[in-house]
């Protein structure tokens, strides 16, 4: 069984690791944060307002929108509500395109589901075809990331409708989109096309709220309904509920933390550029770059200098590749910094 | 199948009616809580301190405790991780013993089990043997609340152990103990001798931290071990995280409620007394209290004059009767005040 292992807490240091947003949430959040009640904190909450903005922001109707603690809790809903055995006992595939975020193996895993890899292409271009001859008629979920996570590749409009075409009955995409506020597309205007597609989304990255936990899936009524089911009636905290309404608010402070992503990751190419180093373009708020195999001991190096950047060799594909958060411009100029700086020290 | 669905919010007014702590959290909590920052809002949180606090609070070894988002989520990952159906399409069961929370259903069903319940003695005493006789090669949970909810009324140590000794082997007791704080003992000191009972704790009700969702699962290590699969890495936010250790700190505000409780009560036995109405002494923040035929109109007019209380007639062996939430005294006061006119009016 796979199992997702929380990555240990490094101290103090510059996050570059997590993909978190290390300018942190709008300060407009905070302020509504901190005008919750020592009552407000022991009622049960009501989501009407948040789940209503939530759905508007994202031009959907509100039935197609179920509110999450986090999307890791969206991935587990969509793992138990369609990759448990069925009545004969009979296990259900799960196909995930690899490299994929750990966490839809351990959710499969623990819903009792096969998994099914599909390897990558070596310019993470996404492999559609290879999907596609992966399905059986036992594949239940498909899991997608556009952007990808860790590569920041995204996929292409006709190529998610080839995979939901091509789908058995029964079957669902989890189109996980959790770092789409950075990307050129999303594919929430289409979603009406494919009803057996589940948008997932996140108040993580782009908002800030990684520590929140607010999250949502988004897609046909009936398989909404159907996933409510899989989700505790309260799973979504009160301080979280607030947050979104708030977030959702303040479109400066995202605008603002779009155009530090863009332009951070112009100078992680420039970077690279610069020592020859293969990367691949991102729609996400990361680049993944190829070092080789100085990786691990360059991430080490790093963390020594108190700035952590993730090694993601293990990975299908990855070998010999860091993942470096592109946020702030003003974090990704001292990251940089101490990358050239190792790198051109052991040449 | 079962599915929970969330009470519909009244809006303002007293609330009576879903066991809350009408005196709100500690403002210690609060404090807390508003020291919390943009930053801390943004990035993954640690738990080791809320964690190892948990663990001292209860009096048991940190491998033995498992935080949650909320108890629904622990009843969640219990089902999923012992109701799956079998490798060869068997369905386990569950064994409910009635009335119970709601959630049991919900979740026992939405991991394909098979619900078993078991009905209610007239004096809602713990049917220890009607429920050993429902067990069966299938059994794989039941669950059980002390004190129970709607009831109010505790399960002896020995009925629990004789139920632990009963169980087939691979079985598990889920021991919702989220009213406790209110009663007269815990289970948590013979944990030990009993490797197959997991206990349900919350810091909803006593600690008054419903919105801010924490809960945790107490049981044997290789048990905690491997429900911690069945919950999302962060499924625990940093305003619960934060919210535990102040809580705990304050222990003198605990102590303030439980005593408003226990006086709480007190005034619910008298008037039912001096009304000739039956009721169930409790050991939790709540008394049942049968009204008879006109439980609804009761209820319906309570909510008319801004006061909530919860018409519990739908559940087995409560026909006509009503739950008060009894916590604060002066809106214990107030809700009685209202009752007994509405009743004497009736007459």
């Amino acid at each position: 069984m796979s199992s997702y292992q929380r990555v240990a807490d490094p101290g103090e240091g510059l996050r570059l690791h997590l993909n978190e947003n290390t300018a942190g949430c709008s300060p407009r959040v905070i302020e509504a944060l901190r005008r919750l009640t020592c009552e407000d904190a022991a009622y049960y909450p009501d989501y009407t307002e948040a789940h209503a903005r939530c759905a508007k922001y994202l031009g959907v109707a509100d039935n197609r929108v179920l509110l999450v603690n986090g999307l890791d809790e969206g991935i587990h809903a969509v793992s138990f509500a369609y990759l448990q055995r069925g009545p004969d006992g009979s296990q259900r595939d799960a196909v995930i395109v690899e490299p994929a975020f750990d966490m839809y193996a351990a959710c499969a895993s623990v819903a009792s589901a096969r998994i099914v890899e599909v390897m990558p292409r070596p310019d993470f271009s996404f492999p559609a075809e290879e999907t596609i001859d992966a399905f059986t008629p036992d594949t239940r979920v498909v899991f997608l990331t556009s952007p990808n996570n860790p590569t920041g590749v995204a996929i292409s409009r006709e190529d998610v409708g080839r995979v939901a075409l091509s789908l058995p009955p029964g079957a669902v995409v989890l189109l996980d989109e959790a770092y789409v506020d950075f990307a050129r597309e999303s594919f929430l205007d289409v979603l009406a096309e494919w009803p057996n597609v589940i948008i997932g989304r996140t108040f993580a990255k782009a908002q800030g709220l990684a520590a929140v936990r607010a999250g949502c899936l988004v897609g046909d009524a009936g398989v909404v309904a159907r996933l409510r089911d899989f989700i505790p009636p309260y799973s979504i905290n009160v301080f979280a509920r607030t947050a979104i309404v708030a977030a959702l608010d303040d479109r400066d402070h995202l605008a603002w933390y779009r155009d530090q992503v863009a332009a951070s990751r112009q100078l992680v190419y420039a970077l690279c550029d610069r020592l020859g180093l293969t990367f691949w373009p991102s729609e996400a708020n990361f680049v993944l770059v190829r070092v080789g195999a100085g990786a691990q001991a360059l991430v080490s190096e790093m963390a020594r200098r108190r700035i952590f950047i993730r090694d993601r060799s293990s990975q299908p594909g990855c070998e010999g590749c860091v993942r470096i958060t592109t946020g702030v411009v003003e974090h990704t100029r001292r990251c940089l910094a101490e990358v050239e700086d190792i790198l051109c020290a052991a040449r």
